[in-house]
């Protein structure tokens, strides 16, 4: 794990907020010399502490109601048939445009993230489209009401 | 919603994988004049299509071990009361630099990501940090073993 200071911190914080702000622009609100700020951020890079640069996505861009579906695959009579299910149902998840998020937890559960228009608009396409599924035991839907933390996951999930 | 054409699209998908591409590096690769690519990009950073640029931390700097928790809020003899555990709940859980995303569900649930160095620490912090918060009903763990999409969510939402 490398080591970060003070000053490797407070640039990735500032990048992180807006990752177009200049050499001189982080210079003078560091009050560091821009030499030191090109060879921290060019350290940063190589060391791999900053993987890459991205966008987000605008509000007007984003689904504007979020659910996080917890689903349970049905044990096969033949047990090992169950990999086999989860693993078509992880795919067939993250192909749909509106999913956002498919993850695996334990043998026979996938978790995902779901985004809708609206909350009508999400509701119908977890109903028509996720719990249609087949081999599924259970689903639970969990409507996202607030975020308290980490709400921009959902710009920076989304695809155009 | 603003409606986006196949080159819009097409900046937009090159930009999330990597947004230091030159106005000249996007022009060649979509075979686009770099006056062409230039309107567009101001155009959708003007109509909010492209909120910001942002940074995404490399592999060694996020928790290798991430959970989905959903922890439900008892309710209180004073059903006024559950709004109020709820929003302490919400605040206590964000302030933890190991949960990444806190989020509310109906009138009674949070469910949050937990990201761990390890499957140990994952599961010492759940133990004794969230498991342990006052006015819980019932608290479900769902280590992640994989992600089938959205991995980088956990790069995004990671603080330093």
């Amino acid at each position: 794990m490398t080591q970060l200071d003070d000053l490797d911190r407070a640039i990735i914080r500032l990048l992180k907020r807006n990752a177009r702000l200049t050499i001189s622009e982080l210079s003078e609100q560091l009050n560091k010399p821009e030499s030191t700020i090109h060879f921290r951020i060019k350290k940063l890079i190589e060391k791999g502490v900053i993987d890459r640069y991205t966008i987000l996505l605008g509000e007007e861009m984003i689904p504007k109601k979020t659910a996080i579906v917890v689903i349970q695959a049905e044990t096969p009579i033949i047990e090992d048939f169950l990999e086999r299910y989860v693993n078509h149902l992880m795919r067939t998840l993250s192909m749909m445009p509106n999913v956002l998020m498919v993850a695996k937890s334990g043998k026979d559960t996938v978790i995902a993230i779901v985004g809708g228009e609206n909350e009508e608009k999400l509701d119908e396409f977890i109903n028509e489209n996720i719990k249609t599924l087949p081999t599924l035991k259970n689903v639970y839907v969990y409507p996202i009401d607030k975020f308290g933390k980490g709400k921009e996951l959902v710009n920076f999930l989304t695809e155009v």
